[in-house]
């Protein structure tokens, strides 16, 4: 038997609804690491996966063999408990900025692997980018001094932590096989495991501007993804958070990193305070330190200082002026009223036409670029009042922007139904 | 828009269960031909086709697009009407070598583009290249020129008919997306449409030795490929046939040239002989010449001499000594009884494994290599009665082969029902 026969077996499997069992998954997760099973055969593959699903076993299972093609971490050796935080991504989503430094002011060390934006959602790391001199690329050796003298590292993981990871994800991305709940977790859930975090908090993102546009597919996935962190020793749980319109008043990455330090230095606005609060206490929670009060540590001064510190550490100066763009526009309210929708999608894509978002891996993207929110749903606005303003380096970037914001953005009589930005909490006994 | 987005919104839409537009069929089949679409882009839709299905339009504008990737042949110069004849593929399936012949006989060309066979079931050239001397391949002019002087042709596919159906087979074969009826219906029919044929029939084969398992399966293939056909303006009609057990009593290749000479002379098993009428009649049919009748052309040895200058006019010696086997090995029945089952899969995967057939593409074939039956279902057998000789080059193959036909044959105390080998009919009006 070939090895390639063995590859089409498993598809078959796959496609006929079937579960993969433990030794046909451990072999096509290797093979397709080194290269014996084609793009082509894993491509199809993801897809029968998508449409038929797979079962908690084979999804734990196809975690284990992803983490086994590459190296761990181990964290052990600190003198402090680790956490992490994972977000499935979301419109104005730059919450790692303030909750790192923050936890770690609390006594608990977070070691973030992060990664780069791809299409409407922005990355921490391109958001982190914007401070001149930041550098992404540490070596395990540079995280683990950081972690100590530190307490909060962000930064990019390195080729070794599960390279099929690494590999499955790009051929998704070009495959329309991205949306699959088993695919998503176990992508999330072996990079996670493999950093060697002690500890867990996912923030799985729900609405118009999140991956997951239904509560239901968003409570799956935190389910799967919260059974696949406990079955590994990892404690995990998982807030599901509102994604139906953007995260703060910034959508952009030095708009964002400028946003994250008001919320550092006590201010900010109220849901981004709000969110970053709940994930710190889960965090805190998770490494046993749940008699710290992060709401002290951000008005004392602490929470900021451990973030100079971090972005001084990777060679960030944080006093430095961060990068503004070229050029603005502004829009502006065309009634009286009361703002009744701001959708995140439309928000996101405006600001990745605006250059703030890349299209493809690998693309450059501009720091100052974005869209800045004057109004959030809710607020009352009188006709001509600002709304956003766009912020590109090139003007001709606008009118593609101003396309995508047609549909996001409604003026109406009655004060709208406002959800609290943390909809629902699941751990390991839900 | 770059290309590979459009690639990745048509992968989303049929995997989401939507049907393509017309744009998107045209795009992404020329696409894929000229590379712009990926391998492993094309195996994510191939498995959302699989899995999602295709409407009769889907189907017909996929054929469409892949007749358009390549150029089409033109008999309307020949001095005859032509027909051509399908089959899915079975065990046994010489048809095409008596069929072709006695229906040029008859005044009907016949000009056969035809394939190798892949797994269990042989291919039409792989038979014929058998012969010592003989050629699959030929130009255009020279088939146009057979086709007028002798009448009939069988031979390889040039590259330039349809190139995007020998691309999307190719990887259609290694990523578990074979049985995608859609898929197959416009493989073939595509095929068949750019050959120029002026009718078709097709020989849909249902059975455990067959491509189709299931009656239904079958009926909706044979449907939507008789509606493909007649919207292209090509007469067809399909019969399904019974391939529960081997046609004829041999399958390998030189074993069946045999068999199909002794039915253009007039003899050979009864199955082979009602099959070759029945289809002989359709493809006469089709061009308009019912009024001929087939079992004069073989009994007065004009089929035959139309097989002999077919031969001849492609380099073969009709009249030399067809290989033989190195080796033989015979099977005898353990009981007294009648032989109430031979089934198809398990013979042709035993003549594949003694040689027979190539489990990939480009592999050699041995010549003399196959099973020779002594009886078939309904036969009274004693113990101790030859059953079948297993014919192979190599003695260590014959027991791979033996393990194939463990459970393929079975003897009993009643006859068992059976069944016509034409077991329905199908056309434009089902």
């Amino acid at each position: 038997m070939t090895e390639s026969h063995d590859a089409v077996d498993i598809i078959r499997t796959k496609r006929d609804g079937h579960a993969l069992d433990d030794a046909q998954i451990d072999w096509v997760v290797d093979a397709y690491t080194r290269g014996a099973v084609a793009d082509e055969q894993m491509a199809a593959l993801a897809m029968a996966i998508l449409i038929r699903g797979m079962d908690r076993r084979e999804i734990a299972r196809w975690t284990r063999a992803m983490i086994a093609s590459g190296e761990r971490m181990d964290f052990s050796s600190l003198s402090r408990p680790t956490s992490d935080k994972h977000s499935t991504g979301g419109v104005g989503d730059k919450i790692t900025l303030p909750l790192a430094p923050l936890v770690a002011a609390c006594g608990v060390a977070v070691p973030q692997l992060s990664g780069r934006g791809l299409g409407h959602t922005g990355g921490t790391l391109d958001k982190l980018e914007s401070i001149p001199g930041w550098q992404a690329s540490l070596s395990n050796e540079a995280m683990m001094e950081q972690l100590e003298s530190v307490g909060a590292v962000v930064c990019a993981a390195g080729a070794g932590l599960a390279p099929a990871d690494k590999k499955l994800y790009a051929l998704r991305d070009v495959t329309g096989t991205v949306e699959a709940i088993p695919l998503i977790a176990s992508s999330i859930m072996s990079k996670k495991i493999a950093e060697g975090t002690g500890s867990l908090v996912l923030d799985v993102k729900v609405g118009s501007g999140a991956f997951m546009k239904d509560l239901d597919d968003a409570r799956e996935l935190a389910a799967t993804m919260v059974s696949l962190g406990e079955d590994a020793g990892v404690r995990t749980v998982a807030l599901l958070t509102d994604m139906s319109t953007p995260l703060g008043l910034t959508a952009g990455n030095a708009l964002e990193v400028r946003e994250s330090v008001e919320v550092l230095a006590g201010g900010g606005p109220a849901d981004v305070v709000d969110l970053t609060l709940a994930l710190a206490r889960e965090m805190l929670a998770g490494a046993g330190r749940e008699d710290v009060d992060p709401v002290q540590r951000l008005a004392d001064g602490s929470a900021m200082d451990v973030w100079k510190a971090m972005v001084s550490a990777q060679g960030g100066d944080p006093d430095a002026s961060l990068p503004v763009a070229r050029d603005t526009q502004v829009v502006r309210a065309t009634d009286d009223g009361v703002l009744t929708r701001l959708d995140a999608l439309g928000v996101g894509v405006a600001a990745w036409r605006l250059g703030a978002g890349r299209a493809r891996q690998g693309e450059a993207v501009q720091a100052g670029a974005g869209v800045e929110m004057h109004a959030k749903p809710g607020d009352r606005v009188r006709a001509g009042d600002p709304l956003l303003t766009l912020h590109a380096d090139t003007p001709e970037r606008f009118e593609r922007a101003l396309a995508a914001l047609e549909e996001a953005v409604e003026i109406g009589a009655d004060a709208p139904q406002l959800r609290d930005v943390v909809i629902e909490r699941v751990d390991a006994g839900t």
